[in-house]
Parts: structure tokens; C-alpha cells; sequence
């Protein structure tokens, strides 16, 4: 087990499922599947995703501008590599975690401020005028737990047309929200043009399968493909037909159905246990979807313990937790826990609590 | 059906074999494939190929140098980026197929001269003193099918020593080597100081599975590990499960076994057809291994057809092949054919070569 909040919970996956369609597909391969080293990635999942992206997510999107990857640190790299030049910068959210993520991939990073209605690209365009890429989560800031406004979303296509700059879409955690209706995708009130839809499916089903996809604008698929081509050859055959089977035969939505009420149930509990004992110590930042929450520290307790002492009582107490202090670039901007949910069941978390308020009380006496 | 020669016969794959280890894995996967984040790929996978590695090919390594990848295109990458700084050039073979993958990841090529001891890695000193990595096929050079001598063995391990530089060895097609003693990869003659050693499971499983590796000189192990979390989290774990227990339980040395028969009938095969129908118009390339063969033109066919026509005929006579001087980056420094030894059996190979001589001597009269 690792401490690393937000990963989903492997234990509700429906491996038997899984199994059975891998079984199918895999036992008596059709050759089209030893064949097929198509840059972007099986078709018939291309197919099976673009139709479910256009239902769930509003997208306009046909397979052609689908590619599979491996994941969000492989979009973020393929993204940087095939439309950045070298010294062209990115902006990216502070508090957030893909400030880092295209730090570590080499690619200049302008951290931009986020508030209640999600990145503020005003601000950011100012800071670096010449940023040819932004990198957003109008679903669901992480840490935050914003969602971006409509006005703050017309602000991002208008900079993104006015700068000719791309705007990367991470439509992190968009399939875990728990009330109130559905946000439409960026991409969708863009009409394609500006900017790249991206996912993954490491939420939805298990992080270590390692399989993500991005929605080009249709005018850049072409030599995105070829680009790729040259990069990984196409991405690995082997869970992409029983990922497509997997959704086209209803097993994707009826899983992410089930997940969104024990993830619900679970975010519940956590409320509520903090809310039983220790408000005195923290304030949840409300969120209504996500696999984590972040509890920002009352400022009576943030002056007595650095938040990563914060984090390893809760680990100690059975959570998964990481210190909020992580997720900025200033380390003294924010002060508290980000608690996954995808381990710890309901009374998991209850319990969790309850431990981590005595741990930290006994500590502070 | 695609027309590039060297891809492995999928249709040979024990497909119910791995289906049943993949099933017996997946229907109720263990905890720690489900958490397991390490960059370098599962530990059992990469114990099972060291094992493998030291035994078959004479490798001085330790589960702890391996790190598994997506394959050959990946292992270019990943060593380009983690050991070449801005503006630090690779040296590549021409002919040779890495120059242009070099190339196409944004890496400057120094292209070397190749004989029929391998790569000359005193000229390509000369060509390029400051050269800070050399890229060679050491058992198998495609497509002039040499093996690097003791000589020249020795020479790139004092070039790497002298230059302070890396040599990634690409131990192409070392599996299917059908007559006389297996040569030791020069990764076990180097001690693992200067060598990164690269295979893919691509030519000897199906080229589609996307799963490769690298094994590191010790010393940058760390750092190494620590840069390719920062660019892909991890690889995918569904097939790593499934390959180790194909190692271990001697399913794929059994295959290569197999394999090495069924490809060394049908060079055979192909050396009787050519030698019987078309001595008139190809030399054979003399090789003991590999996936394919190299056919030279003879000279009075030279001058009166390109190669890339003599490809388009060799594809309608039914035989997978690409012209030779695709390998050259001065496209008139060979001209002939590599035809794949993969996808047709012996009989289809015979009859493809006399249809492949009927047309040619239609075309010419």
C-alpha cells in the first residue's frame, strides 16, 4: 500500500468482468489485433470512447481524433513535446499538481493563481504573455475542489483564439460527482479548435493499468499521429479491445454508477465524522465530486504543526493522506490534509478520524 | 496486414497459453499488482528477466538495473532524455534503422559507417569527437546482418571510457540465432559501467504487445528511476504478471526454441528459392540470425529498377518487404531488399520469390 490519496479502489473493480472479456478476446486473438499499430491507438476503443465522451461529457469528438496513451503524464509529455518549442512556456494551476508534473517534463511552467471560480487566465496571461499552452481542470481543481465558471471558461477560449495558444483540458475526477447536474466539458464549448481533451481511466478503474487518452482539434490530428508514431510506435494492444468491450457492453458506465454512491457514502462519512470531532481542528474545502477532500487546518492548530507531521499521524491513523503544502509552489500558501477516499471504506474513514484527532490532540497537550 | 518486414509470426504465439496464465492472474488479481507504482516495472517480471539475461546472453545484472518499457522506441527515448543534455549528439549506424529514430526524437544523429565487423567506432570518433552516446546492434547489424568481432568489441568500450560516454546496446534479434555458438551481449564484457542494454519482447511474442526493457549500468540506476517517474508514473502492469510467469514457468524459452526452428526453415527456405529462381537478379546478405534477410540487387538489375519498385512487386508477390535503401540515409549507398521471414511459411516464401522473379523479368522485357 502506498500514502498517495486519489487513487481509486481496486477492491469494488469487477476483476471477474475484466477477466471474462480478457479471456474472450485474448485466448483466440483476432489478427487484427497483432497487426494493428495504428499511432492513435485500437479503433474499436477509439469508437467505444468517443461515443461515450460525446454522451457523459458533451464532447464533440468523432474516433479519428481520439488517441490512447498511457496516461496524464504521457498527455501532458506527448502535448508538450508535439506543440511546444523549446523555451515556449505553459501556464499551469498553483495550488494544483500539474505545475510539477510539466516541471519534471522539462517544459517551462508559469504557475497561475486559482480561486473559487478556477484558474484565472486574466491574470496568468499577464504574468507570462507569451505562454503558448495552458493546462486546466475546469471539472475539478485539485486541491480546491472549484469548478470553473462559465464566464472564467469564455475568458480561457477568447485567450486561448487572442494568444493562438492551446488550452489542455484534464478533466480530472468529472466522473465522481455526487450532486447537482453535470458540467460539460471545455471541449465541447469550444468546438474543437483550441483545445485537447484529456483523460485517463486510471480513476475509473485501476491506476496501475496505465491507460489515459487525449481529443485532438481535428486540424491537428494528423501530425500529432505521425509525431507519435515516431515517439512509442502505438500504445500497447493488450487491455485496449477489453477496454472497449468493457464500455460498449455497459461495464464502464454501470461501474463509474456504482463508484459515484460508494464514493458519495464515503465523502459523507468523512464530512461527518470531521464534523463530530474534529471541527476544532479542520475546515473541509467543499467539494461535490472527486475521490479526495482536501480538510484545510484551523489556524489555531496550523501554527502548532507543519502539515507533513499532519500527514503522518493520519497515515498512522489508517488514512491516506498527504500534506496540502505539497500541491503549492509557496509551501506556506495552504495549511491541511488532501484524504483519499478510494481506500478506506465509511467506518474506515470514521475511525480514521476519530484516531487522527486523539493522535493530534495528544501530541499538542 | 502491414508491409513492414521483422515482425514476428503471430499466428505461432501459444496464445492459450498466455491466455490461461493471463486468466489465472486477472480473474482475482493480487493486492500488490494493484498498488504497485514502481517505475521500473514489477519486481517479479524483472527478476524472472534477469534471470533470463544472465543465462542466455551473459549479462552481469541485478533485478535492480532492469527497468521495463514499451520497447525499443521508449528505451531510445528514455536513455536520450535522461542522459543527453540540449545539443549532445548520439552516434547511430547508416545503414541502420536507430539513425532515424535517433532523429525523429529530436535527438542530433551522428551517422557511422558499418562494415561487416559492425559499427566503426574509431571513423565515427573522428566524425564526431564530442559524441556523447553510440547506439549499436552488436549481435545482429540490420540490415548488413554482421555480428560485432572481439575488436571492435573492445574499441567501443574504450571509446565509452575515453569519451566519458554511454553505448546502448540494442541486442537485436539475439534470440533467433539459428547456427553456430551464441555471442555474449557486450554488456557482460563491459561489467556494466558504460553499457545500458535494450531488448524488446516485440520479435519474439508479437510486436503489438508493446513490452521492452533496459538494463542500467548500476550507478545511474537511482536517478534513472527517479526521472522515468516523472515521465510515465510507471509502465502497465497488465501484461508484466502475465510475462514474468511466462519466463519463469519456461514458456518462453520453450517459444524462442520453437521460434528459432521455424524461422531458421524458413531462411533456408528462401536462401533455396532465391539460389534456385532469382540468382540471376539477388545476392543474399549472409546472416545466421534474425527475422529477416537481406537481398542485394545485382547490379544489372540495379540500374534498371529502384528498389522501392522492386518492394511494391515483392509485396504483390505476396512476401513482406521494404526496399534497402530505406536503411541509408544516402538512399543510393544499397539498393535490394529486406524481406521478413515472420508472416509467410516456407512454401509461401518459395512460390513468393517466383512470382516476385516473374514479374521483375516481365517488367524488364
Amino acid at each position: 500500500m502506498q500514502e498517495t490519496p486519489g487513487h481509486p479502489d481496486p477492491r469494488t473493480f469487477p476483476f471477474e468482468v475484466w477477466g471474462r472479456l480478457q479471456q474472450r478476446i485474448w485466448r483466440n486473438p483476432p489478427e487484427d489485433l497483432l497487426w494493428c499499430h495504428d499511432p492513435s491507438g485500437y479503433l474499436p476503443l477509439r469508437r467505444a470512447l468517443a461515443d461515450h465522451l460525446r454522451v457523459t461529457r458533451l464532447l464533440q469528438c468523432e474516433p479519428e481524433q481520439v488517441v490512447i496513451t498511457t496516461g496524464m503524464k504521457q498527455n501532458v509529455d506527448l502535448v508538450g513535446r508535439l506543440l511546444l518549442d523549446v523555451g515556449d512556456r505553459a501556464i499551469a494551476e498553483d495550488p494544483g499538481f500539474t505545475w510539477f508534473v510539466v516541471d519534471s517534463l522539462g517544459i517551462g511552467v508559469v504557475r497561475a493563481p486559482v480561486d473559487e471560480e478556477g484558474l484565472d487566465i486574466l491574470e496568468a496571461e499577464r504574468l507570462a504573455p507569451d505562454a503558448k499552452l495552458a493546462i486546466v481542470t475546469p471539472s475539478h481543481q485539485c486541491p480546491l475542489g472549484s469548478t470553473m465558471s462559465l464566464q472564467r471558461r469564455i475568458e480561457m477560449l477568447r485567450w486561448a483564439e487572442r494568444r493562438n495558444a492551446w488550452i489542455l483540458e484534464d478533466d480530472y475526477d468529472s466522473e465522481f460527482k455526487y450532486s447537482g447536474s453535470p458540467v460539460a466539458a471545455l471541449q465541447g464549448l469550444d468546438g474543437g479548435h483550441r483545445v485537447i481533451y484529456a483523460g485517463t481511466f486510471s480513476k475509473a478503474l485501476f491506476s496501475t493499468l496505465r491507460l489515459g487518452f487525449l481529443v485532438l482539434p481535428p486540424g491537428i490530428v494528423d501530425a500529432f499521429v505521425r509525431a507519435r508514431r515516431g515517439i512509442d510506435t502505438c500504445p500497447s494492444i493488450l487491455a485496449q479491445p477489453v477496454m472497449a468491450a468493457f464500455i460498449s457492453e455497459g461495464h464502464f458506465g454501470a461501474h463509474i454508477r456504482t463508484m459515484r454512491q460508494v464514493y458519495r457514502r464515503r465523502h459523507q462519512a468523512l464530512l461527518a465524522a470531521v464534523s463530530a470531532n474534529a471541527a476544532h481542528l479542520f475546515m473541509p474545502v467543499d467539494s461535490v465530486t472527486g475521490l479526495t477532500i482536501a480538510l484545510q487546518t484551523a489556524p489555531s492548530l496550523a501554527t502548532k504543526m507543519s502539515d507533513r507531521r499532519l500527514a503522518q499521524l493520519a497515515v498512522g491513523a489508517g488514512l491516506h493522506a498527504s500534506p496540502l503544502s505539497g500541491y503549492c509552489y509557496d509551501k506556506a500558501a495552504l495549511h491541511g490534509l488532501m484524504v483519499g477516499l478510494g481506500t478506506e471504506n465509511e467506518s474506515e474513514l470514521t475511525s480514521g478520524v476519530a484516531k487522527l484527532t486523539l493522535a493530534i490532540d495528544g501530541e499538542l497537550t
